[in-house]
Parts: structure tokens; C-alpha cells; sequence
């Protein structure tokens, strides 16, 4: 079985350097990815809004990162999947890019050079079934810390989201949702939320606190667009107005939400289009 | 010259494993520690206390350490020092304690064990001369998130340390204070600070972010009393009615300022007391 393959800065390895800053600190950026694997050849979807995030990521936390070099990695880990056997057809690529290794403190000595980690692994859920069906949610008591300076970066500083996913177990419920200290709707652990309601689709303001998602902003850029329904995003606490949920990830892709603590919702319309919407665009297979 | 020593889960290596969750979330903890390196005999300063922090933050995040394992580690660390040259008489031990290795997400799997990584390095800084001459500091722009279910630990997820300490590359400032989002004054990136005033001594209240440094307990809980000078832990945005400004943190002590942004001091009776109350103690060599 396969079970993963990984680089740091180019060498197939499943070990870095004890220095890193990301492990020190949580100082750097990650993406996780959804990738087609058929006949040795990859697709990696959304590579370049991936990529993009990445770089304003960099230039928030200020430092620099060679993009080209991180795309011969990715050429190169690929190279090497072709030679493992049993490789699944759906993988998630992970990229962690921390801001170099030092052993000086919060200081960043002049020349440290950002560290690239590339982790392949097979897809741990299976997205058929969930998109079909749905998935139950949550709500989280772990209140999540604003930080509007770092909001919408999917940087390594993780905790809030660790300590909101120990609060369950139950394996029937796939998600849970966290709010800041002033109890509005942020986010799920590793989802953004959207809501159908009678204005259209709602999702939460990610200025303070939040992920801005790969998926969420492609929802709002494009597949509301195409399937016709305004998008805002805006604060709010509740979601008992909600006609249709759902969740957004870029492994998952597009994910109905039936429950939602006691309330239980149906698959909704709006949701199946965009869920359309979302596998045209895929099947496409080029950049937008 | 010596350059450091290190081990993962009792073994020399200055690797760790890619799936660590430290890297993953920042989701563990760490600690630095003074260590008196003399005649190949370590004395490891206040490692009770630190041990008892540690502690204390495993059972916040939600995880188990064998502390058995971690001071079997230490010894054997320390053992293997024995056959390095040229180590100097200070060094910094520094303990990292993450969740452990994981590939799952945020869930944390059962049966996940978590990891212990020691770093053996030289002292940075010549503490000598700072104790005696004291240090300038400086205010930073970067505020810092308020989280109080995380608050006082002294955990892996520090990017509001390494994005203040960015602000400046002046090498004659040694430190800069970061203030909350509603500008009440918290912590230098690496040390806690205090401010003598008519009524005593005084520190920022930690409720709500900010890390519980040893030496902070330490002036709090022994000094202070030491030298017969109340501490109130209270919360405040202005160091104008200072008579006299020092910093503490476990390797450097207790260090006077004399100087926060144009604000100049000079070095304090009060702050020259508590350094003698803490070589006192240090001298004594057990655990208070």
C-alpha cells in the first residue's frame, strides 16, 4: 500500500532539520491540494491559486521564496511517485514552506532561506459519497483568537484549530465550526462555511480571524458567478434563517451540510449547482 | 567551537519527522533553560519549575508526557556533551515537547505519542554585562491576539513574537514590548516585563495573552519577598510613572532597562536587590 512520499528542499526524505522555524515557531505557510493521479500523470488542481496564496503569504509574513524552485520540487516528487506502486488515484499534496532554519530566537539572521516540504499522501476521505449525501456538523466551544494583522493566511500557527477538533469523537460528525470571541460564525477546523438564504449565499467576514480558503474564494469568485446567486461576505452568529449549508475545501470541493447541531437541513438546489459548477471547472483542467 | 547537541525521543540526531505536528500546528509546547556547564558537570537552573510548566501545559493542550522519558533524555544528553570539546560554561536547553507525529488532519489519532526534542546550544548573549549595564528596548507596532484559553503557555505557536521581533534590526535594542489590541502592555518577544513604581512592583496581568516566564514566577513568587517589595499583577498602557524598568527571562535573569523608546532610566536599587536575590539563589543550587 501506498502510504506517502515527501522533499524538503528538493531530496526525497521524510526528515527536516531540527531547526526549522515552523516547528520553533509555527513560522510559515502551508496548502494542502487536491491531485488526480492516473496513468503516472498528475493534475494538480488550482495549482496557480495555490500558488498565489502562497506568495501573499510570504510577502505578509516577509520573507522571500523561489517559486521556480518550488515548482521543479513538485516536478521532481512526482517523478519519484512514478517509480512507488499502488498509488490511489486521488492524492492530497501538502506544502509547508517555513521561513528558513536558525537557532537565534525570534531573530531572523540575515540569509536564512525558506525551507520547502512537500508531502504526498493518499486522500483519507472519500468526497463521492460526501457530496452526495451530506455530512453533519457541530458547533465548537473553543472560541477562536483574532488577529486581523495574520486573518485570511493559512499560516502553521494551528492550536485553535487542534484544540477544536479534540472537543469530538464521534466519527458521524465530519465537522465542527468555531466562532470568535464575540460568538460570530467563523469557520470549521479545516472548512470554510457558506449559507443559502433568501438574499442568496452568505459566508463569514474573514477579516479578524479565519482561512481564507482555496475553494471559499473560488466559490465567490467564480461558481456563484456561474450559477447565478450573489455572494456577500458578512459577520453573523446564527444560521436558524439557513435554507441550505454547506462546506467548502479543496480536497473536498463543494460538501451539503444536513445537520448542523439539532437542526437538520436537506440538500439544497443551490448547492447541487455549485457542486456542478465546481466539476465543469475541474474537468476543464486549466487554470482560472 | 561547540555547536550545539541535540536528540529526538532519546536518540542524537538533529532531525526530527516530517508528520510531526509541531511542524504541522505549531501544536506542542517548549521551554529554554539555563544550564552551568563546569568540569563536564551540568547544573540545569529552576528544571523543577520548568518541569512543572510543562506539565501544566500538557494538560491544557490535552496530552500526555512521561516525564520519566524526558529526564532519562536529559541525562543521556548531557552523557554525550561529555565527549564534545569546547563546550562553554553556559549553554541553553531547550525542550520541545509536540503532540506528536501525525498525518490525519487536526484529529489526533489514539495511540499518538508525543515527541521530545532537546537542544543543547551555546549562550547567545553575554548576560554579564547586560545585569550590570542594563538594556534599551523599544515599543512594537504588532499587537498581539488575545487568547485566554491558551494564555500563560508557553506553546509552539509564536508568530506574533517573530513578527514583532521584524520591526527592527538596531542591535542596541535588545528587546521590543508588545501591547494587546486594546493597548494594554503584555511582554517583550522573549521576556516578561516589569515596572517599579511608588507602590512597588508591578507586571502585566497574563489572562488573556502573553507567556508565564519562569523568571516572572519567580520574581512574583520568591524575589519579590525576598527583598520585601509587593508585586500586583495588574493590567496597564503606560510605563511614564516608572522609577525603574527591568525585563526577566530564564536565561539572561533579571535585566534593568535604561531606556523604552526615548523614556530613559537609570538602573534601580530595587532591580539591583532582586539580582542578587535571584545569584543567591541560583547559588544555592536546589530547587525552590
Amino acid at each position: 500500500m501506498f502510504k506517502g512520499l515527501s522533499s524538503v528542499n528538493g531530496d526525497i526524505t521524510d526528515k527536516i532539520s531540527i531547526d526549522d522555524r515552523g516547528l520553533a515557531f509555527g513560522d510559515g505557510l502551508f496548502e494542502t491540494i487536491l491531485v488526480d493521479y492516473q496513468d503516472q500523470s498528475p493534475h494538480i488542481y488550482f495549482l496557480q491559486r495555490h500558488l498565489a496564496r502562497l506568495q501573499q503569504g510570504c510577502f505578509t509574513l516577509g520573507f522571500a521564496l523561489d517559486f521556480t524552485e518550488l515548482e521543479n520540487d513538485i516536478y521532481h516528487l512526482f517523478a519519484a511517485l512514478n517509480q512507488s506502486k499502488n498509488v490511489p488515484k486521488q492524492l492530497r499534496l501538502k506544502i509547508i514552506i517555513s521561513r528558513g532554519s536558525s537557532t537565534s530566537g525570534y531573530r531572523v539572521p540575515n540569509g536564512t532561506v525558506a525551507n520547502r516540504i512537500l508531502l504526498l499522501s493518499p486522500l483519507a476521505v472519500s468526497t463521492d459519497m460526501m457530496a452526495k449525501e451530506g455530512v453533519k456538523l457541530r458547533s465548537c466551544q473553543w472560541a477562536l483568537a483574532s488577529q486581523p494583522q495574520l486573518a485570511g493566511l493559512k499560516h502553521l500557527n494551528r492550536l485553535d484549530q487542534v484544540m477544536a477538533r479534540r472537543e469530538w469523537s464521534d466519527p458521524d460528525i465530519f465537522e465542527g465550526i468555531l466562532s470568535d470571541n464575540q460568538g460570530h460564525l467563523i469557520e470549521g477546523t479545516f472548512t470554510n462555511l457558506f449559507v443559502v438564504d433568501e438574499k442568496g449565499i452568505r459566508t463569514p467576514d474573514l477579516s479578524a480571524c479565519g482561512v481564507k480558503g482555496i475553494m471559499r474564494q473560488l466559490v465567490i469568485e467564480k461558481l456563484a458567478k456561474t450559477v447565478n446567486v450573489p455572494v456577500r461576505e458578512t459577520a453573523f452568529s446564527t444560521i436558524m434563517d439557513a435554507e441550505e449549508l454547506f462546506i467548502t475545501n479543496s480536497l473536498i470541493g463543494v460538501i451539503p451540510v444536513i445537520a448542523f447541531d439539532q437542526k437538520l437541513f436537506s440538500i439544497g438546489k443551490i448547492t447541487k449547482r455549485l457542486q456542478i459548477a465546481l466539476q465543469n471547472l475541474r474537468e476543464l483542467r486549466h487554470e482560472i
